[in-house]
């Protein structure tokens, strides 16, 4: 079986409003003589993606009210407040964190919403890939979330395009022939994750590319499949 | 910055109790012309250390009620239960389906419970690496968890030695200079993540080597720093 290389792409650059993240990446990719190929995976994160579709709102960061309003009108539902900590459910359905709305890496005096359709921003990336130099790959967009029970954070995929999002590996069999109960690997956010290895908060590298994965998990995809469904969740 | 590479190692064939680990992974490693390096970290799924600690048990799989027994047997408190499935706290502090307890890629009559003690079992095969050939390697062992919101199952670490379970880039700065206020990153839980992207469920792939992580991230480590205290989390 082939090893799996995950190559961060530097040199893209402070990305603006109404950039054009895939030309921006190919050159980027290109520079560094790893041009992208069929089957490789970008994760791209969610910080140049908001940049790019413009969701830059004000706010002073010091300014809590202010702050909060921005959280509930990105939220749908909240399911736990603590001092400043606000836990919602945004319109996407991801629940997490004061909404994902971003103050890092932000120019001071802004801060950065989550794309509106973070599907279609990955599958924006991916068909300028293919427009451009002709080449088929999968686009993640990833975000970093915690999780309930486990400290640290952890990047997941907030938008999918061209690739599973879960591989449903129900009803196959394992290496004992016997038949495999719970399989449904959540893909996306495992690339997002092996990603962010490379990626680093404080290296100013947002685009990785995963190369070396199944060709077979080279689908149609959508964040929507990474989203439980509340009846079948005991922890909201 | 250089790439990262995810090695899965092939060839460590059907592990029974009291095998030692640490060679058959040299061995195999060597034998498909990938010998272990400093500053690779190993990453090695629990089902192999469950069975080479003999942590398997008797289990009809059709009798729930035995099974019940068990999951109540590894548990120390109940989070939820909905028909069969048992969210619960184990001994180690993980909460988990059913105790981590694993019924598939086990002989039909058994299941295999979690390590006792996790991170002792990254030790041993962190010194066993050490003592045969020299090298320092860091070790995760991992599991298949699902989570709360989100659909699907990833890869998550349950014991470490010789790395990081989290990265605590608290108080430095961001790419723009400003501050960075949440930035402990679950490196371990991304390290497990990644490696299952090469190991897959059924393709018999235990062992994966991920080279190139950060040479910093190496240190004594535990998986205790992954386990978030009761009184942070608003979800129990």
């Amino acid at each position: 079986m082939p090893a799996l290389h995950i190559i961060p792409i530097e040199g893209i650059g402070e990305v603006r409003p109404d950039d054009r993240l895939g030309p921006m990446i190919i050159n980027a990719a290109a520079a560094q003589d790893t041009p992208l190929m069929d089957h490789d995976c970008l994760v791209v994160t969610q910080k140049i993606v908001s940049k790019a579709e413009n969701r830059l709102v004000p706010l002073d960061h010091a300014d809590f009210t202010a702050r909060a309003e921005i959280i509930d009108s990105e939220s749908v539902r909240v399911l736990r407040r603590r001092g400043d900590l606000v836990i919602s459910e945004t319109r996407h359905g991801f629940i997490c964190a004061n909404a994902g709305i971003d103050l890092s890496n932000v120019d001071s005096g802004f801060a950065a919403l989550l794309p509106v359709d973070s599907d279609r921003s990955a599958h924006r990336i991916r068909n300028s890939v293919r427009a451009e130099v002709g080449v088929d790959v999968g686009v993640v967009v990833s975000d970093t979330f915690g999780r309930p029970w486990r400290h640290g954070l952890t990047d997941v995929a907030i938008g999918v395009a061209g690739i599973a999002a879960v591989v449903d590996l129900r009803g196959g069999t394992d290496d004992r022939g016997q038949a495999l109960r719970v399989t449904e690997v959540a893909l996306a956010d495992e690339i997002a994750a092996a990603a962010e290895l490379v990626m680093g908060k404080a290296a100013g590298i947002p685009v990785a590319i995963v190369r070396g994965l199944e060709a077979s998990w080279f689908r149609d995809g959508s964040v929507r499949e990474l989203i439980r469904p509340a009846q079948d969740d005991l922890f909201r």
